[in-house]
């Protein structure tokens, strides 16, 4: 199976590129089954809902979140309705929706994909992803029932993504980060199969602050003292990501192809 | 100019890339000038006197540190004596050696090196680097005495990074990214000339959490309890970095490009 | 019920004033049933087996940690046999030794202890404390079969524990702070019957640095770079903590008193 | 000299409480200078402008604020144009006001008055305090041209306030610690004569987390998710802070007590 997986979509810039552009990467990398991390599409703080049907209809068969899942707060009822929006399996105890869901190909082939919070560095605590995604794991074993599966370990520092990768290794077909809004050049095949980079990076406006128009965040880093909220970058977005080719008997990767189309980003390889 | 820049070197199996391949990369890429980060080159942690010196000795002009610059502490007083070794600007106000130094290429054409720490995410708390930077940089024009201006910026959060990337474009030849010991995939020319990468990645063994071997950082995620050392991974590192072309009247970078070698990773682009 | 609870202690300074002074302590105050924080009683990191029993030795009917619960390895084993030694609930999944126990004073009178550790700007990751002492408490509701209830939430945040303190309130006899080595002076029992205080407070020497001789930290404070390791101070320890009188049928507070004794801090209300 | 200092003033219940018992209590105290924290006066997050002039006309001599310096705007040009309002002298380099003064009591004496942000668990990062504190100190001598100083060390982590409290032993009056809203009950004069308290406590309703209205705090913690913005608690607030008795020949203090005045807590000793 060829399993296309996109970072996070950063406000209008990544919408329209999104729109206008996924259908055709989709087509050339023959993409079998699409994810699209949608958690910075609306104003590059949270996804309302209709910014997530756009991701849907755009061509994206499943939406995953992150630590902003719920900063737009109709969420909090699309995320329960949409079973195709994913948050992640430790945003917080009562959280509305799942962090983990069976889907299925065009031809039938069922792709578990799991979306799991890192600890280290983050703005508030979460619960242990390992233990977590374990649990998701252990019930969906590959080359079960499942033909692949997918983690999304939003997280900030390299060592628990790495972990993670390692944790997950010979159990997915893919572990990928997101959350940093930059790419990582780490793409591999670990040593039992599983594909593994650091981070997607952003299908976002690379000429900014991770996705943010600079002004407000450098006056933040320069003066120590904001002034404005900060707004999305509004140049045009490089969707960037990964391509995993899996096997469908044992559910593991053949080849991982890191994705950057348009925009500032040097295409990838 | 052609600068050549790797990142931070990790234990015996970097030392061993940087003894045993540097010399054939520098002849390869045509390198004028070379920048090894050291910071972890000594049991994972520092850099010893003795280490410096073999890394300088196999084709390093200048080598910097971080934030573990003196966990090996024979380089408070190595780092004074041996200017070619860079500490950060803003490690310390008591801090022995410097953090900046204008170096010469084999024409005698002139190349400030400059190291800073950033604020955010990092274990303790330093001084504003953007200043310091700012204050370095200001001194040493591009295009003036100076032929390049390479800016180490020894750092965790992307968001700094590409802050500190725009604050310089212009002024200096290069800003990368340096401390997460995983490249990114984000080279390119910022709009006023400055090339950009926001991590260098390491030299080190990619099968491991950030270089190190992987039973005990695991050990640590997973039970929440550690029992050993870290130690650094043995297998065979991909050494990491950038080649920056700059032009010698302008001080501005014309090409950016990844460089990867060796080990686990995909060779650079 | 009288409950006698004291915080931290502090190296040799801690351990010889337990020694010395908690017999008379416990007589003056007229304690029924006696708890001790033991998380820094050895060296300033952890506790050793040998000095958790002189600790209980000395007259505590429990023992409390923290999260240098197993910084001295031997605890590792210690823990498991000596049921009146605690960890936190939440220290980690496959942590030794548990987090909650139900004891009786010389009367017969049952005492539910519990320990569960903050996460707001501790230095690694802990799993959601409020769930865990939640489910804790609705097994041992106050009034029935355990006459009291206390609570060491080992944490630095005041946010956090003052919510702790309200989340538990009407259920518990005392939430008591821990970790921060200086008492509050907040004592008081909240609307519905639980007595509270935000910290504790060591029983170590206040001439000092959290009760670490002053040199070092003060030279990291300083200079940014250390030179030696953290040693105790060796000064008169001053025995802090609080007292606590219960309605043994609703197992609610009727008082809270500070306790400070000897050292240099101002005796306790 | 007699100098009353009272921390973080929260919301309508804190401005309620200074405007009808401030004067009673510097009467009864017989104060002859009077600092208050302001940080938190207007709707918990800043002081505007006529909320500090509220404070200053209920009988403070000088308000301090903190890291929520400048949440008001208008602080941005209020500051400027009232000398007797100080804020942090690390809050950031453009910061407008100014971090330190020499203030006059009605009999002309001259007391220093200094603030800093600590470093340490802080939401962003402030530049190095110790240095910066020793700077003003070095340029006001105890026992020289002022009479009295006084810092105000607005920081998180008992540490670091411990060891500013050292730093400045022998060279101030008063180390006193805001930010945390809980008062410490570590009251005690220092070695070399500089009265210290880790926390002046905040001038709020106790019956609350750190002043804030219960509900939406507990929510957060305990399901991970805010709904609301904060507000403070409406109930009587406890005037919290310290009374220290200063030699005007010297500049060190003879005595500090803690004040606790009205609210839940326990009156001070
Ligand atoms: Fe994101
Ligand atoms: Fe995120
Ligand atoms: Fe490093
Ligand atoms: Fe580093
Ligand atoms: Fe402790
Ligand atoms: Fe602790
Ligand atoms: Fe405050
Ligand atoms: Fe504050």
């Amino acid at each position: 199976m060829r399993i296309l997986f996109l970072g996070d979509v950063m406000g209008r810039s990544g919408r329209r590129a999104i729109t206008e552009r996924l259908a055709g990467l989709k087509a050339r990398l023959k993409a079998d089954f699409t994810i699209v991390n949608g958690e910075n599409a609306s104003g590059g703080m949270g996804l309302t809902g209709p910014h997530a049907r756009l991701i849907l209809d755009a061509g994206a068969d499943c939406v995953t979140l992150g630590d902003h899942a719920f900063d737009q707060k109709d969420m909090l009822s699309f995320v329960a309705e949409e079973p195709r929006v994913l948050r992640p399996l430790n945003f917080a105890r009562e959280a509305p929706g799942r962090g983990h869901r069976v889907f299925q190909d065009a031809r039938g082939r069922k792709v578990l994909v799991v979306q799991a919070l890192g600890q280290v560095f983050m703005k508030r605590p979460f619960d242990d992803p390992f233990s977590a995604v374990d649990q998701v794991l252990r019930a969906h074993p590959s080359g079960g029932l499942v033909q692949a599966a997918v983690v999304d370990f939003h997280a900030e520092a390299t060592s628990e993504k790495m972990a993670m990768g390692h944790f997950c290794d010979g159990r997915a077909s893919l572990v990928v980060g997101t959350h940093t809004h930059v790419p990582t050049a780490d793409a591999q095949v670990l040593p039992r199969g599983t594909a593994y980079q650091s981070d997607a990076g952003m299908c976002g406006d690379y000429d900014s602050v991770i996705g943010m128009d600079k002004a407000e965040p450098m006056r933040r880093f320069l003066t120590g003292m904001g002034r404005d909220r900060f707004t999305p970058a509004e140049g045009e977005a490089t969707l960037s990501g990964v391509l995993v080719v899996t096997d469908d008997r044992t559910g593991l990767a053949t080849e991982i192809r890191p994705v950057r189309d348009g925009g500032r980003l040097q295409p990838g390889a």
